[in-house]
């Protein structure tokens, strides 16, 4: 079978970071590129710590190209809580090796998508999609699929009613659900199904690898954020899900639905409206609506298991 | 034990019907009056089958009072589709005995709530209120406790994100909720686990009396239209579910939260955004969440057999 | 020719006092009532304000009935800056001896507009008139007239886009403008033109009258803040405006418009959108575009120097 | 005096031709290239129409890049019926021989404004600014100046409240008035005092050139919309202004403003909020407020004459 093109469309991000890890580790997927956004923390950043996610993953024929650095049309603001002030969990890395492409992540994707069919996980804002829309009309029909994380069902994060990713630029969600593109969309409500737990965390350190130990070293901080704010130390692996549906397609149940965001409103903008009512079943967006925990911890501790001893 | 001295504001409306009938036959409650609103119909409509209900329940006791007739701060849009054109299942009904007060509804309810503590059961838009608050300047005070049917966590009816409680009137609900006054919600998905099948109506067609036959009469319809919309003829009590609280203070499970109506927005005009993050646990402002439908039903077949036969 | 039955709807409010000095002296207007509403000062000052101001003019016959102390569906916020913390310019004044009205303002004006055809001056927040809507309808079929100073055309005060009374309670205006009673709206286009300067004030405190004292008195602070805020010292008779169209019916040159408010909006909220394009010339809704001031100064002249000498 | 290097962002569009052929007559400015944009028409045909202009002035030197086919966040909506189905009054043109860029217009203005300081003419809707702002994060700091057609002080064209180039991309207007380059902005109530009348027409006709025969061939069906929409057949030179600024720096008066962009409301979306409070004399951006138009018009019949005979 054919491996996946796959660009991964990332701010990493500490949950960012295993779905890297989770995806370069993974045959099936041909990984093609990092292309970096503004989101968890500024561009600078999540490029830097894409750059050392392809180094720690012994992965330097992966390139990392930088995106946008602002929001389409508002402001940023960043989460810089949640993952730490250099969005990894302020741990020590070593200088990266791996270059930062001269291309701007943009063309970069829309070269990639003129050579042969490609698949987009997007598992940051959808700046760089939208502006790929913008800047390459038609685009959307190169590309096979783009596998979101973002969006809440019932309840937001950042606000109650709206996710980080789709908040953090309204306007670009808008364009990229409203895109003739087949889109899945992972939400909060599917994503908080997923969760490693402390034990996970010390299988990790006990791999006796380098992705081991970093990765672990990276969630400890973030089970922390999760044990002040949720009440409990499991980490929720949001982006994961992107990754996890590309890899094992039967795990997550999905249903169609119509998804738009709204910009507008003095209590909802960023909202994702995923109208489910009937007639949408068979819509080519799909939602992710629920999995089984055990078999994606598994899976997890096996993809990350592949990595190198030492 | 003191009874509960209740006003019902109500737009009947079929759900509104089997609230209002299992108000009169619980003598719990000290039922004072109905006032009525428009929504489900307008309020000619909604004022006359109020008094239908009133002759129906053998009640003349209770006042009917006419309130609004179109929304606070927008245009009204019925529902006549779901409850039949004139609101309660276009079933034939004797010209009512019961008269309609010459008192403005909120002006009725100002003086009750004056007279001694006062409950209100809102099944209706909450224009009424809104207007009760406008008028009467620090009435919250007099009033201990709102039980309102309205709003939505995951999903709405009207629109993808809207309540048709709320939607019909989102400035009024947005006024009500920000209220200082001790507040109960009942969102949709609260209420779509109470409902009432086949086998109920039966029943109640069953119990030989005017009220058996009349309910089963104007919810034959109503679940006519719940198996076109929803694909099973179970119909959803959603106001009952006030009445229920009131009379069965632990059979629906109830979280504290704050809640705010989007006014404003492309997409989620009338949508309820109830934010059950930290913090909130201890609100004055409750939300219903589960309750156990088969001992509701239980209720309800033995609250409707308590009217006379005949 | 029959004089003008006239309701006074107000906040004073330094040219809400000249405005309502100016009807008490002009014969041509039967001034029934001063209704009061929150807006330049809290209802609690407003009402206060109105006492004063028919104690002033020696008119005890005119009722003040209090109306809305909060805006129809969003939250309070005073313009104490501009008319002194008590409204009047914070002098001296004695206890009034006009007593408040039991009737709320909206009652009022109901009742006066049941006995025969009403004439509204409306000159704050249009709260009251949108409650009267709601809690009487059908009442703008038994008013005559409606004449509002609010809007603007070009530029707002109270933000780059709203002017104060518009801004204070959009909702409400909303709901007022798209009433089918005849409106006449006077925006800051056109007040923005009436001015009387310090030879004026000079002219008033030199009559030797108790309202000429009081009234250079009440405006010079008043001065003092447009000096501050528009660089010169000439006073503003924003509210003046709907009287003197009352009693100078060509004075004001008018254009047919349809006139609706934003209430959402990010930079907008409040802002009165005048559309004079082709179509609205016929429009029963008049716009006040333009006014000659010498001729306006010297009929404020003429009418304030009739009151009593002492 | 070194010649001003410009780019000419345009959607030509018969009032953009007039701009256009201004400039292109104009020895001061280095017309560099026209990027083209969506707006009264397609960009399909704006593309066409810039090379048609470009044929007819006689200019092959100079560049048309194709840029947006729609606006950045929105959808996009024609202006046909004002400049014709093909956007230039619908008379025949031959084949143009001028090519298209095979560069974008958002790279093309990267690149030139990487190679010295450039001054942008933006006469159509604001996307190409906006995908260049976004794409190329910091260009602001190599433009010299942009000086746009756009908003409105006190009355839109295509709603009450928004002129077009706003509103057809009020997402792209907002991120543009809002970056850190120097702008002047034209709005309607400055552009509507720029006028042509029929004997301009006439004078144009008589010139003997293909330019002058051509320009008042697009203008006469021009004229015949404004004689339908506003009464008289005077056509309003919008977007020349522009041009007349940089060529002619004091003849249009300017204030000092902010201004901003509604994008959400429901009566004001695309609405320019233009602030000239104080505080905002001294703003780098200036709104254009009035000029004499008898000296626009013998500067536009002066600089269209020098055109060649033929």
């Amino acid at each position: 079978m054919a491996r996946t093109r796959l660009v991964i469309d990332t701010d990493p991000g500490v949950d960012d970071a295993v779905a890297i890890l989770l995806a370069l580790a993974s045959d099936e997927l041909d990984v093609l590129a990092l292309t970096t956004v503004a989101g968890n923390v500024g561009v600078d950043k999540t490029t830097l710590n894409a750059r050392r996610l392809v180094d720690l993953a012994g992965r330097p024929d992966v390139v990392v190209a930088r995106g946008c650095a602002a929001p389409l049309a508002s402001d940023l603001d960043e989460a810089g809580d949640v993952h730490g002030l250099d969005g990894l969990g302020d741990i020590a890395w070593p200088e990266p090796r791996t270059p930062e492409s001269d291309e701007h992540a943009v063309d970069l994707i829309a070269r990639l998508a003129a050579e042969a069919p490609l698949t987009i996980a997007a598992i940051g804002p959808l700046t760089n999609l939208a502006l790929l829309q913008a800047r390459y009309p038609g685009v959307e029909a190169r590309v096979e699929r783009v596998v979101i994380m973002g969006g809440a069902s019932f309840a937001g994060n950042v606000t109650a009613a709206a996710e980080f990713n789709v908040w953090a630029d309204p306007e670009a969600a808008a364009r990229v659900l409203a895109g003739p593109w087949p889109i899945t969309l992972m939400p909060l409500d599917l994503t908080h199904q997923a969760t490693l737990g402390d034990d996970d965390l010390e299988y990790l350190r006990g791999l006796d690898t380098e992705v081991g130990r970093r990765t672990a070293a990276i969630l400890e901080p973030y089970a922390a954020f999760h044990d002040q704010w949720y009440g409990n130390r499991d980490v929720i692996m949001h982006d994961a899900m992107t990754i996890y549906e590309l890899l094992v397609p039967d795990a997550i149940e999905k249903q169609g639905a119509h998804v738009v965001v709204e910009t507008g409103g003095a209590h909802t903008r960023g909202a994702t409206v995923i109208d489910r009512r009937r007639g949408f079943a068979s819509s080519p967006t799909r939602v992710g609506v629920s999995l089984d925990n055990p078999a994606f911890v598994a899976f997890v501790r096996e993809r990350l298991a592949r990595y190198p001893l030492g």
